[in-house]
Protein backbone atom coordinates (compact mmCIF):
# COMPACT_ATOMS: atom_id res chain seq x y z
CA UNK A 1 0.00 0.00 0.00
CA UNK A 2 1.68 3.29 -1.24
CA UNK A 3 -1.38 5.90 -0.86
CA UNK A 4 -4.50 6.50 0.91
CA UNK A 5 -7.51 8.59 -1.40
CA UNK A 6 -10.40 9.56 0.53
CA UNK A 7 -13.52 10.41 -0.62
CA UNK A 8 -14.57 13.57 1.00
CA UNK A 9 -18.00 14.03 1.62
CA UNK A 10 -19.55 12.11 4.23
CA UNK A 11 -16.03 10.48 5.19
CA UNK A 12 -14.02 13.65 5.88
CA UNK A 13 -16.93 16.18 6.22
CA UNK A 14 -20.42 16.26 8.00
CA UNK A 15 -22.27 18.06 4.53
CA UNK A 16 -25.54 17.47 6.28
CA UNK A 17 -25.22 19.83 8.96
CA UNK A 18 -23.32 22.33 7.53
CA UNK A 19 -25.67 22.58 4.67
CA UNK A 20 -28.59 22.70 7.39
CA UNK A 21 -26.55 25.49 9.30
CA UNK A 22 -25.83 27.89 6.16
CA UNK A 23 -29.32 27.21 4.26
CA UNK A 24 -31.21 28.21 8.22
CA UNK A 25 -29.09 31.57 7.98
CA UNK A 26 -30.32 32.08 4.49
CA UNK A 27 -33.62 31.27 5.06
CA UNK A 28 -33.92 33.34 7.88
CA UNK A 29 -32.03 36.81 6.24
CA UNK A 30 -35.23 36.09 3.44
CA UNK A 31 -37.81 35.26 6.21
CA UNK A 32 -38.50 31.88 5.32
CA UNK A 33 -38.06 29.77 8.57
CA UNK A 34 -40.50 27.79 7.30
CA UNK A 35 -38.13 25.55 5.28
CA UNK A 36 -36.58 22.89 8.04
CA UNK A 37 -32.96 23.32 6.85
CA UNK A 38 -32.23 19.67 7.60
CA UNK A 39 -34.85 18.73 5.02
CA UNK A 40 -33.73 20.99 2.47
CA UNK A 41 -30.22 19.58 3.12
CA UNK A 42 -31.16 16.07 2.57
CA UNK A 43 -33.56 17.73 -0.49
CA UNK A 44 -30.29 18.97 -1.89
CA UNK A 45 -27.80 16.19 -1.63
CA UNK A 46 -30.70 14.16 -3.68
CA UNK A 47 -30.43 16.52 -6.56
CA UNK A 48 -26.60 15.31 -6.27
CA UNK A 49 -26.34 12.30 -8.20
CA UNK A 50 -28.77 12.73 -11.16
CA UNK A 51 -26.91 15.92 -11.95
CA UNK A 52 -23.50 13.66 -12.04
CA UNK A 53 -24.68 10.93 -13.49
CA UNK A 54 -25.92 13.34 -16.74
CA UNK A 55 -22.14 13.68 -16.86
CA UNK A 56 -21.47 10.17 -16.34
CA UNK A 57 -23.15 9.06 -18.83
CA UNK A 58 -21.86 11.08 -21.38
CA UNK A 59 -25.14 13.48 -22.35
CA UNK A 60 -23.27 16.42 -20.82
CA UNK A 61 -19.53 16.84 -21.06
CA UNK A 62 -17.87 16.56 -16.94
CA UNK A 63 -18.87 20.03 -15.78
CA UNK A 64 -17.27 20.95 -11.96
CA UNK A 65 -19.29 20.04 -9.19
CA UNK A 66 -19.61 23.85 -8.21
CA UNK A 67 -21.64 24.67 -11.14
CA UNK A 68 -23.70 21.55 -10.61
CA UNK A 69 -24.39 22.42 -7.06
CA UNK A 70 -25.34 26.06 -8.01
CA UNK A 71 -27.76 24.26 -10.92
CA UNK A 72 -29.77 21.97 -7.80
CA UNK A 73 -29.68 24.31 -5.82
CA UNK A 74 -31.72 26.86 -8.53
CA UNK A 75 -34.21 23.51 -9.29
CA UNK A 76 -34.49 23.15 -5.16
CA UNK A 77 -35.11 26.94 -4.33
CA UNK A 78 -37.98 27.10 -6.93
CA UNK A 79 -39.37 24.24 -6.20
CA UNK A 80 -40.09 25.96 -2.55
CA UNK A 81 -40.90 29.38 -4.44
CA UNK A 82 -37.64 30.92 -2.81
CA UNK A 83 -37.06 34.60 -4.59
CA UNK A 84 -33.37 35.42 -3.19
CA UNK A 85 -31.08 38.14 -4.69
CA UNK A 86 -28.07 36.43 -6.87
CA UNK A 87 -25.28 37.32 -4.67
CA UNK A 88 -27.04 35.50 -2.04
CA UNK A 89 -27.69 32.39 -3.95
CA UNK A 90 -24.47 32.25 -5.45
CA UNK A 91 -23.08 32.61 -1.80
CA UNK A 92 -25.23 29.51 -0.56
CA UNK A 93 -24.32 27.03 -3.45
CA UNK A 94 -20.57 27.78 -2.51
CA UNK A 95 -21.60 26.13 1.11
CA UNK A 96 -19.98 22.88 -0.07
CA UNK A 97 -17.11 24.68 0.10
CA UNK A 98 -17.45 25.51 4.03
CA UNK A 99 -18.29 21.97 5.31
CA UNK A 100 -17.01 21.33 8.83
CA UNK A 101 -15.10 18.34 9.22
CA UNK A 102 -16.11 15.15 11.69
CA UNK A 103 -13.94 15.89 15.63
CA UNK A 104 -11.96 13.29 14.40
CA UNK A 105 -10.35 14.30 10.64
CA UNK A 106 -7.86 16.46 10.90
CA UNK A 107 -6.05 14.68 13.98
CA UNK A 108 -6.34 11.37 11.96
CA UNK A 109 -5.25 12.65 8.51
CA UNK A 110 -2.47 14.33 10.37
CA UNK A 111 -1.60 10.90 11.32
CA UNK A 112 -1.99 8.79 8.28
CA UNK A 113 -0.20 11.70 6.27
CA UNK A 114 3.43 10.48 8.89
CA UNK A 115 3.11 7.35 6.94
CA UNK A 116 1.37 7.81 3.80
CA UNK A 117 0.35 9.98 1.04
CA UNK A 118 -3.17 11.25 1.79
CA UNK A 119 -5.27 12.59 -1.44
CA UNK A 120 -8.22 13.18 -2.21
CA UNK A 121 -10.72 11.14 -4.71
CA UNK A 122 -13.71 13.41 -4.28
CA UNK A 123 -16.65 14.38 -6.62
CA UNK A 124 -15.66 17.80 -5.62
CA UNK A 125 -13.64 19.88 -8.32
CA UNK A 126 -10.19 21.42 -7.15
CA UNK A 127 -11.13 25.02 -5.91
CA UNK A 128 -13.99 23.31 -3.71
CA UNK A 129 -11.84 20.84 -2.26
CA UNK A 130 -8.85 23.42 -1.72
CA UNK A 131 -11.00 25.62 0.33
CA UNK A 132 -12.96 23.53 2.23
CA UNK A 133 -9.22 22.01 3.35
CA UNK A 134 -7.61 25.55 4.02
CA UNK A 135 -11.17 26.28 6.23
CA UNK A 136 -11.10 23.12 8.13
CA UNK A 137 -7.41 22.18 8.12
CA UNK A 138 -7.28 19.23 6.71
CA UNK A 139 -3.95 18.56 5.33
CA UNK A 140 -3.84 16.86 1.91
CA UNK A 141 -0.99 16.30 -0.22
CA UNK A 142 -2.78 16.52 -3.73
CA UNK A 143 -6.43 17.15 -4.82
CA UNK A 144 -6.89 14.29 -7.50
CA UNK A 145 -10.61 12.56 -7.95
CA UNK A 146 -12.71 13.75 -10.67
CA UNK A 147 -11.52 16.85 -12.02
CA UNK A 148 -7.96 15.04 -12.21
CA UNK A 149 -9.32 12.48 -13.88
CA UNK A 150 -12.35 14.18 -16.10
CA UNK A 151 -14.98 11.42 -14.67
CA UNK A 152 -17.05 11.20 -11.77
CA UNK A 153 -17.30 8.27 -9.13
CA UNK A 154 -17.96 5.74 -9.10
CA UNK A 155 -16.89 5.50 -13.02
CA UNK A 156 -13.63 3.08 -12.94
CA UNK A 157 -12.05 6.04 -14.24
CA UNK A 158 -12.04 7.94 -11.29
CA UNK A 159 -10.27 5.56 -9.33
CA UNK A 160 -7.71 4.24 -12.15
CA UNK A 161 -7.00 7.30 -13.34
CA UNK A 162 -5.78 8.62 -9.86
CA UNK A 163 -4.09 5.81 -9.21
CA UNK A 164 -2.21 6.73 -12.38
CA UNK A 165 -1.66 9.85 -11.61
CA UNK A 166 0.23 8.89 -8.38
CA UNK A 167 2.31 6.44 -10.56
CA UNK A 168 1.05 3.64 -8.55
CA UNK A 169 -0.98 0.25 -9.28
CA UNK A 170 -4.40 0.59 -8.28
CA UNK A 171 -3.17 -2.40 -6.23
CA UNK A 172 -0.94 -0.39 -4.21
CA UNK A 173 -3.79 2.69 -3.77
CA UNK A 174 -6.33 2.13 -0.52
CA UNK A 175 -9.66 3.78 -0.90
CA UNK A 176 -10.82 5.42 2.42
CA UNK A 177 -14.51 6.17 2.35
CA UNK A 178 -17.84 6.22 4.35
CA UNK A 179 -19.89 4.73 1.21
CA UNK A 180 -20.15 0.74 0.50
CA UNK A 181 -21.23 1.59 -2.67
CA UNK A 182 -17.96 4.26 -3.83
CA UNK A 183 -15.81 1.45 -1.88
CA UNK A 184 -17.33 -1.52 -4.05
CA UNK A 185 -16.74 0.07 -7.17
CA UNK A 186 -13.11 0.83 -6.19
CA UNK A 187 -12.46 -2.59 -4.98
CA UNK A 188 -14.23 -3.59 -8.57
CA UNK A 189 -11.46 -1.32 -10.36
CA UNK A 190 -8.39 -3.31 -8.10
CA UNK A 191 -7.75 -1.02 -5.18
CA UNK A 192 -7.94 -1.91 -1.83
CA UNK A 193 -10.96 -0.62 0.55
CA UNK A 194 -11.74 0.97 4.48
CA UNK A 195 -14.35 1.63 5.71
CA UNK A 196 -15.12 4.67 7.96
CA UNK A 197 -18.38 4.36 9.84
CA UNK A 198 -20.21 7.76 9.75
CA UNK A 199 -23.52 6.92 11.48
CA UNK A 200 -24.47 10.42 12.01
CA UNK A 201 -23.68 11.14 7.70
CA UNK A 202 -27.97 10.89 7.28
CA UNK A 203 -28.95 12.17 10.66
CA UNK A 204 -28.98 8.89 12.27
CA UNK A 205 -31.11 7.03 9.48
CA UNK A 206 -29.31 3.80 7.81
CA UNK A 207 -27.26 4.64 5.01
CA UNK A 208 -29.06 4.16 1.85
CA UNK A 209 -26.30 1.71 0.38
CA UNK A 210 -25.95 -0.50 3.08
CA UNK A 211 -27.31 -3.07 1.02
CA UNK A 212 -23.77 -3.14 -0.92
CA UNK A 213 -21.52 -3.82 2.31
CA UNK A 214 -18.86 -5.90 2.08
CA UNK A 215 -15.67 -7.25 4.20
CA UNK A 216 -13.91 -4.55 3.42
CA UNK A 217 -9.39 -5.00 4.43
CA UNK A 218 -10.03 -2.20 6.67
CA UNK A 219 -13.19 -0.83 9.04
CA UNK A 220 -12.94 1.65 11.72
CA UNK A 221 -15.15 3.98 13.47
CA UNK A 222 -13.26 6.99 12.86
CA UNK A 223 -10.11 8.51 10.95
CA UNK A 224 -7.94 8.16 14.44
CA UNK A 225 -9.06 4.05 14.95
CA UNK A 226 -8.50 3.87 11.27
CA UNK A 227 -4.54 5.33 11.95
CA UNK A 228 -4.50 2.96 14.98
CA UNK A 229 -4.63 0.25 12.77
CA UNK A 230 -2.85 1.09 9.93
CA UNK A 231 0.45 2.84 12.00
CA UNK A 232 1.04 0.64 14.48
CA UNK B 1 -4.68 38.51 -5.91
CA UNK B 2 -6.63 35.44 -4.56
CA UNK B 3 -3.97 33.16 -5.11
CA UNK B 4 -0.17 32.54 -5.68
CA UNK B 5 1.46 30.04 -8.13
CA UNK B 6 4.98 29.07 -7.89
CA UNK B 7 7.45 27.67 -10.59
CA UNK B 8 9.41 24.91 -9.00
CA UNK B 9 12.64 23.65 -10.33
CA UNK B 10 14.94 26.67 -9.52
CA UNK B 11 12.42 29.07 -7.64
CA UNK B 12 11.66 26.52 -4.84
CA UNK B 13 14.05 23.74 -4.96
CA UNK B 14 17.77 24.16 -5.84
CA UNK B 15 17.83 21.18 -8.64
CA UNK B 16 21.74 21.47 -9.40
CA UNK B 17 23.21 20.63 -6.23
CA UNK B 18 20.88 18.00 -5.54
CA UNK B 19 21.41 16.62 -8.95
CA UNK B 20 25.00 16.81 -8.46
CA UNK B 21 24.88 15.07 -5.19
CA UNK B 22 22.71 11.65 -6.51
CA UNK B 23 24.68 11.65 -9.98
CA UNK B 24 28.41 11.45 -8.04
CA UNK B 25 26.61 9.04 -5.63
CA UNK B 26 25.47 7.12 -9.08
CA UNK B 27 29.00 7.32 -10.38
CA UNK B 28 30.73 6.38 -7.47
CA UNK B 29 29.29 2.80 -7.11
CA UNK B 30 29.72 2.24 -11.03
CA UNK B 31 33.32 3.42 -10.73
CA UNK B 32 33.01 6.40 -13.37
CA UNK B 33 33.86 9.39 -10.70
CA UNK B 34 35.45 11.16 -13.79
CA UNK B 35 32.60 12.10 -15.06
CA UNK B 36 31.86 16.23 -13.13
CA UNK B 37 28.60 15.38 -11.26
CA UNK B 38 27.49 19.35 -11.88
CA UNK B 39 28.32 18.98 -15.35
CA UNK B 40 25.92 16.15 -15.65
CA UNK B 41 23.39 17.98 -13.95
CA UNK B 42 24.07 20.82 -16.35
CA UNK B 43 23.62 18.98 -18.98
CA UNK B 44 21.00 16.87 -18.04
CA UNK B 45 18.67 20.00 -17.20
CA UNK B 46 19.90 20.95 -20.81
CA UNK B 47 17.79 18.33 -22.28
CA UNK B 48 15.19 19.00 -20.17
CA UNK B 49 13.58 21.88 -22.89
CA UNK B 50 14.03 20.35 -26.33
CA UNK B 51 12.18 17.17 -24.34
CA UNK B 52 9.40 18.94 -23.50
CA UNK B 53 9.16 21.04 -27.17
CA UNK B 54 8.46 17.82 -28.55
CA UNK B 55 4.88 17.94 -26.52
CA UNK B 56 4.64 22.27 -26.48
CA UNK B 57 4.65 21.67 -30.46
CA UNK B 58 2.25 18.91 -30.47
CA UNK B 59 4.62 16.48 -32.39
CA UNK B 60 3.78 14.10 -29.28
CA UNK B 61 1.23 14.28 -26.80
CA UNK B 62 1.69 15.12 -23.24
CA UNK B 63 4.09 13.10 -22.04
CA UNK B 64 4.51 13.66 -17.98
CA UNK B 65 8.10 14.90 -17.06
CA UNK B 66 8.95 11.48 -15.19
CA UNK B 67 9.29 9.89 -18.10
CA UNK B 68 11.04 12.82 -20.36
CA UNK B 69 13.65 12.43 -17.35
CA UNK B 70 14.43 8.86 -18.31
CA UNK B 71 14.57 9.19 -21.71
CA UNK B 72 17.32 12.23 -21.65
CA UNK B 73 19.15 10.29 -18.97
CA UNK B 74 19.64 7.02 -21.29
CA UNK B 75 20.63 9.92 -23.94
CA UNK B 76 23.36 11.49 -21.86
CA UNK B 77 24.54 8.05 -20.03
CA UNK B 78 24.63 6.90 -23.51
CA UNK B 79 26.52 9.69 -24.47
CA UNK B 80 29.51 8.67 -21.57
CA UNK B 81 29.30 5.17 -22.70
CA UNK B 82 27.97 4.78 -18.93
CA UNK B 83 26.65 1.14 -18.49
CA UNK B 84 24.45 0.52 -15.06
CA UNK B 85 21.66 -1.57 -14.06
CA UNK B 86 18.18 -0.69 -15.09
CA UNK B 87 17.12 -0.45 -11.48
CA UNK B 88 20.05 2.27 -10.66
CA UNK B 89 19.22 4.20 -13.57
CA UNK B 90 15.40 4.07 -12.88
CA UNK B 91 16.29 5.31 -9.16
CA UNK B 92 18.84 8.23 -10.68
CA UNK B 93 15.88 9.37 -12.95
CA UNK B 94 13.86 10.17 -9.86
CA UNK B 95 16.67 12.04 -8.59
CA UNK B 96 14.15 15.16 -9.57
CA UNK B 97 11.58 13.84 -7.34
CA UNK B 98 14.43 14.52 -4.51
CA UNK B 99 15.79 17.99 -4.49
CA UNK B 100 16.45 19.91 -1.69
CA UNK B 101 14.32 23.39 -1.07
CA UNK B 102 16.53 26.54 -0.94
CA UNK B 103 17.08 27.28 2.70
CA UNK B 104 14.27 29.61 3.00
CA UNK B 105 11.50 27.64 1.09
CA UNK B 106 9.84 26.06 3.56
CA UNK B 107 9.40 29.12 6.10
CA UNK B 108 8.43 31.63 3.31
CA UNK B 109 5.87 29.33 2.27
CA UNK B 110 4.56 28.73 5.45
CA UNK B 111 3.96 31.94 5.88
CA UNK B 112 3.03 32.93 2.59
CA UNK B 113 0.29 29.98 3.47
CA UNK B 114 -1.56 32.04 5.98
CA UNK B 115 -2.82 34.63 3.91
CA UNK B 116 -3.09 33.00 0.20
CA UNK B 117 -3.71 29.63 -1.10
CA UNK B 118 0.26 28.22 -2.78
CA UNK B 119 -0.24 25.90 -5.59
CA UNK B 120 2.42 24.96 -7.69
CA UNK B 121 2.46 25.55 -11.32
CA UNK B 122 5.68 23.68 -12.57
CA UNK B 123 6.28 21.27 -15.61
CA UNK B 124 7.28 18.66 -13.20
CA UNK B 125 4.11 16.42 -12.81
CA UNK B 126 1.93 15.57 -10.00
CA UNK B 127 3.56 12.50 -8.30
CA UNK B 128 7.23 14.20 -9.05
CA UNK B 129 5.89 17.43 -7.15
CA UNK B 130 4.32 15.00 -4.41
CA UNK B 131 6.78 13.00 -3.39
CA UNK B 132 9.08 16.18 -3.24
CA UNK B 133 7.21 17.92 -1.65
CA UNK B 134 6.77 15.28 1.58
CA UNK B 135 10.43 14.81 1.37
CA UNK B 136 11.40 19.19 1.50
CA UNK B 137 8.23 19.72 3.75
CA UNK B 138 6.61 21.95 0.79
CA UNK B 139 3.11 22.75 2.44
CA UNK B 140 1.21 23.49 -1.09
CA UNK B 141 -2.36 23.55 -1.23
CA UNK B 142 -2.99 22.00 -4.71
CA UNK B 143 -0.41 20.79 -7.24
CA UNK B 144 -1.51 22.33 -10.23
CA UNK B 145 0.31 23.11 -13.51
CA UNK B 146 1.25 20.95 -16.92
CA UNK B 147 -0.01 17.56 -15.70
CA UNK B 148 -3.43 19.26 -14.36
CA UNK B 149 -3.71 21.63 -17.78
CA UNK B 150 -2.22 18.95 -20.48
CA UNK B 151 0.54 21.77 -21.44
CA UNK B 152 3.65 22.42 -20.35
CA UNK B 153 4.96 26.04 -19.46
CA UNK B 154 5.36 28.32 -21.44
CA UNK B 155 2.21 28.00 -23.40
CA UNK B 156 -0.39 29.95 -22.26
CA UNK B 157 -2.82 27.53 -21.22
CA UNK B 158 -0.71 26.36 -18.20
CA UNK B 159 -0.92 29.82 -16.79
CA UNK B 160 -4.98 30.00 -17.79
CA UNK B 161 -6.17 26.48 -17.06
CA UNK B 162 -4.78 26.80 -13.61
CA UNK B 163 -6.22 29.88 -12.95
CA UNK B 164 -9.66 28.49 -14.38
CA UNK B 165 -9.52 24.89 -12.08
CA UNK B 166 -9.31 28.03 -9.54
CA UNK B 167 -11.61 29.61 -10.25
CA UNK B 168 -10.45 32.92 -10.32
CA UNK B 169 -9.35 35.22 -13.06
CA UNK B 170 -6.09 35.23 -14.61
CA UNK B 171 -4.98 38.59 -13.12
CA UNK B 172 -5.98 37.32 -9.42
CA UNK B 173 -3.45 34.85 -9.60
CA UNK B 174 0.38 35.45 -9.26
CA UNK B 175 3.45 33.47 -10.59
CA UNK B 176 6.32 33.26 -8.30
CA UNK B 177 8.92 32.22 -10.40
CA UNK B 178 13.34 32.52 -10.60
CA UNK B 179 12.98 32.68 -14.17
CA UNK B 180 12.74 36.33 -16.45
CA UNK B 181 10.51 33.81 -19.66
CA UNK B 182 8.40 31.97 -17.09
CA UNK B 183 7.40 35.65 -15.90
CA UNK B 184 7.11 37.12 -19.32
CA UNK B 185 4.84 34.32 -20.20
CA UNK B 186 2.91 34.65 -16.88
CA UNK B 187 2.25 38.14 -17.91
CA UNK B 188 1.12 37.72 -21.57
CA UNK B 189 -1.77 34.90 -20.16
CA UNK B 190 -2.92 37.98 -17.81
CA UNK B 191 -0.89 37.15 -14.40
CA UNK B 192 0.47 38.70 -12.63
CA UNK B 193 4.18 38.36 -11.55
CA UNK B 194 6.90 37.88 -8.78
CA UNK B 195 10.40 37.69 -9.44
CA UNK B 196 12.52 35.52 -6.61
CA UNK B 197 16.52 35.84 -7.74
CA UNK B 198 18.38 32.74 -6.92
CA UNK B 199 21.97 33.43 -8.29
CA UNK B 200 23.35 30.20 -7.84
CA UNK B 201 20.91 28.16 -9.65
CA UNK B 202 23.36 27.98 -12.14
CA UNK B 203 26.26 27.87 -10.18
CA UNK B 204 26.85 31.82 -9.80
CA UNK B 205 26.64 31.48 -13.46
CA UNK B 206 24.15 34.46 -15.05
CA UNK B 207 20.78 32.96 -16.21
CA UNK B 208 20.38 31.84 -19.42
CA UNK B 209 16.89 34.25 -19.87
CA UNK B 210 18.72 37.70 -18.13
CA UNK B 211 17.64 39.25 -21.50
CA UNK B 212 13.68 38.73 -20.56
CA UNK B 213 14.14 40.70 -17.43
CA UNK B 214 11.03 43.22 -17.01
CA UNK B 215 9.53 45.29 -14.19
CA UNK B 216 7.70 42.31 -12.50
CA UNK B 217 5.07 43.70 -9.59
CA UNK B 218 7.27 42.25 -6.91
CA UNK B 219 10.81 41.70 -6.59
CA UNK B 220 12.49 39.83 -3.81
CA UNK B 221 15.81 37.87 -2.89
CA UNK B 222 14.27 35.47 -1.00
CA UNK B 223 10.30 33.95 -0.40
CA UNK B 224 11.12 34.81 3.00
CA UNK B 225 11.66 38.41 1.78
CA UNK B 226 8.72 37.63 -0.68
CA UNK B 227 6.82 37.10 2.74
CA UNK B 228 7.61 40.58 4.36
CA UNK B 229 6.36 41.83 0.73
CA UNK B 230 3.32 40.61 0.45
CA UNK B 231 1.78 40.00 3.79
CA UNK B 232 2.30 43.12 5.91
Amino acid sequence: MKALAFDVFGTVVDWRSSIAREAAAFFGVIGRDDIDPAGFADAWRGLYQPAMEECRSGRRAYTRLDVLNRETLDTLLRQHGVHADDAAVADLAMAWRRLDPWPDAVAGLTRLKARFPIVTLSNGNVALILEMARRAGLPWDAILGAEATGVYKPLPQAYLGTADILGIAPSELCLVAAHHSDLAAARAAGLRTAYVDRPMEYGGRPAPDRAAAQDWEFSAGSLVELADLMCC
